[in-house]
């Protein structure tokens, strides 16, 4: 009779303190968002795969899972939120030119075939997108949301690591470097193999001073100095606008009390071809991938019909949750929940019992007590199900309290 | 450059005030589940084909997405929850024989061909199951918890029938009707097709008695006095033993205070033949689709390598929401936000002042006050933005106050 049904490959079952952390979490962050003004959004899960298509660059089509609706028309299911929310917002809000924050959590598909290191096909993703505002304080707003993020969750070692899309883009512009080889480039950056990115670079023919700025990109790393090595560098306008871009930006972050844990990184590119200006990533000690990512996406909502600037960034809560167990912090579950356990015939007065205590805000369960079982049973029975405590009905005005984490039993009278 | 993408047929996205609806009614709704004592669980969006097979029998395989993993078996999107948590509970509480208590809420998909009265093809589904008890018990408090979840929702005008499987089968059996033909007969019951049950019965060769008795089934409906009916009808120990488990679940539903809601109808049979038990669905007037819909399936753990009764119901949440707005019930949305209105030289100053706010536990998002636009401009963009009001920097140490509700404008000095 043993017959097991399992999971497909990449998708998992949560269950028990770990749904109960991962509840925590989304509650916490969506607070936050909330916090800072911004309202949410329900996308469905299934969009049109054009939403998603290789122009917009949010995900490589072959990654996704992909069928037909009933017109032949190619679905997909969401691999990522940006651009759905940019589809929606263009629609239902096509008229607004103010301020439009928007929050969301929902799951998100990968169909890779590859999956290493436990990563998974459907994750909950939770993160913001800004609209209609292009400014340096926009920038900073969701930099220290990112940052009041990681802290929400109770990390204190992490670093948000701040990159520039229009510095490179006018390197690469000013170099006159072909389309098919800034893809090749970035993709070497993105590989985080200077090796073969400075080799690239050394048979690039272009001018001698913009291959040394190519050159020293990557070890352009490090705290705001990083910025007045850029500005040195920077050979023209557009240049210069990007790096003090990022000087504002700072200045705005000392603001939020937000500056230290930012680190500049002119080498960082996106996979994600529709950033156009700052792209961020915040990483904690110890977790290889970033746990948030984000960047300004100018030129996106275009392609859904509004002409409107943006930025937002993103994140999943299950690699928070595992980010949060490998750093050994402690998810505060708040709510644990009392067993009200009965003889028989005491039911109904441990159901009315019961029924007061849920009115008072306090989790409760009826568990009828078994003829046969012993409390002993109970207690482990409760500690294994998450139970804080047993109250135990013995009489009709009497009850015993038995904490299940001391082991210690104090009698008390119930006032039924 | 208009060029708007909709959302594929049947799905749809859900924004301002009414995302905030939904997201309350989820979050009271949680709470409510998780008062029980029931535990949270998260079971993935992609399952294997087979979790829901035909044997099954919760949902009909021609109405769900499907598609192949990498070899070749059937993938579907969760068209229900109930076979999902069964095929979980059976893996991770395998040895648990004392009670088990589990709540959810996800998106669920049916790839139905015909979309009528608005239906829709993914929605958001909340529900519980309670396994490993067959009592009676089990029954009422699940009964209870359908009950106090339309309370929760702000509906007073509703009901719930309750419906036995048991007496069903014990006639069909008793009968001696072939599978085939209860099959059909399910079905013009399922359809309330009233007239082409009766012609079918008449046609059946069958029992004079029992025959009677099909006939009396779908008016066999009503309070209390239909189960005293039904016990005179009861030609057996079975059939008596249904009915007698009806009583002894509205004698529990007197004391959960939920009696009055409660209908009974012996003509109830559900389209999920998983259930063994009780069936059950919640109405409220003007919605023709039931709200809540549950029963008792003590056999659908065993075929997950699990032998385990269990009882569980789901509602969408979706259709709640419809509901309550076709009753005009105001669903008391209570966070609203804080408008800080800065003019660019205060920046700072406004930005400090929104994270005081914040760490007050007040929503609010700063918006730049742009040169050439009026402060009635920002008060209509506040309206249709949900902020429940506007707090306007004129200087570093006086700001004012402005109710949009009201349009009343209130000087007030801020300490900064």
């Amino acid at each position: 009779m043993k017959k097991l049904f399992h999971t497909p490959e990449g998708v998992r079952d949560i269950f028990a303190v770990e749904c109960d952390k991962k509840r925590f979490l989304e509650k916490q962050i969506e607070k936050l968002f909330r916090s800072y003004g911004y309202q949410s959004i329900d996308t469905p899960v299934i969009e049109f795969l054009k939403v998603y298509d290789d122009h917009v660059g949010s995900t490589s089509v072959r990654n996704t899972f992909r069928f037909f609706d009933q017109d032949g028309e190619t679905l997909v299911l969401r691999p990522d939120y940006t651009p759905s929310v940019a589809r929606a917002a263009a629609m239902y809000f096509a008229d607004e030119q103010m301020p439009l924050r928007f929050c969301y959590r929902g799951p998100v598909f990968t169909n890779s075939s590859t999956l290493h290191q436990g990563r998974l096909r459907e994750m909950t993703q939770m993160g913001v997108e800004y609209l209609n505002d292009d400014s340096a304080e926009a920038d900073a707003e969701i930099l220290a949301l990112v940052i009041n993020l990681m802290k929400r969750c109770g990390l204190r070692d992490f670093q948000v690591t701040i990159g520039t899309v229009p510095f490179f883009e006018a390197l690469v512009k000013e170099a006159g470097i072909e389309e098919e080889e800034k893809a090749r480039l970035c993709e070497l950056l993105l590989e985080q193999n200077r090796f073969g990115a400075s080799s690239m670079i050394e048979h690039l023919n272009i001018r001698k001073d913009l291959k040394d700025i190519f050159l020293r990109l990557p070890s352009l790393f490090g705290d705001f100095s990083v910025l007045e090595e850029a500005e040195r560098l920077a050979w023209n306008g557009e240049a210069r606008s990007a790096v003090s871009r990022l000087k504002r930006i700072y200045e705005l972050l000392h603001t939020y009390g937000c500056a230290q844990f930012v680190t500049f990184d002119f080498g960082m590119v996106s996979e994600f071809r529709y950033y156009t200006g700052i792209i961020f990533q915040a990483y904690t000690y110890g977790s290889g991938e970033p746990l948030i990512r984000g960047g300004r996406y100018d030129t996106l909502l275009k392609r859904f019909g509004k002409n409107a600037p943006a930025i937002g960034f993103m994140t999943r809560v299950d690699s928070l949750l595992t980010a949060l167990e490998r750093r050994h912090i402690e998810v505060p579950i708040a709510d644990i929940k009392t067993m009200v356990l009965y003889p028989a015939e005491l039911e109904k007065e441990a159901v009315l019992f019961a029924m007061e205590q849920r009115e008072q805000g306090i989790d409760a369960a009826c568990i009828r007590f078994e003829k046969g079982k012993s409390i002993e049973e109970y207690k482990e029975y409760g500690r294994r199900n998450q139970f804080g405590g047993i109250l135990y009905f013995d009489s009709k005005d009497h009850g015993c309290a038995i904490d299940l984490l001391t082991d210690t039993v104090s009698d008390l009278s119930i006032s039924l």
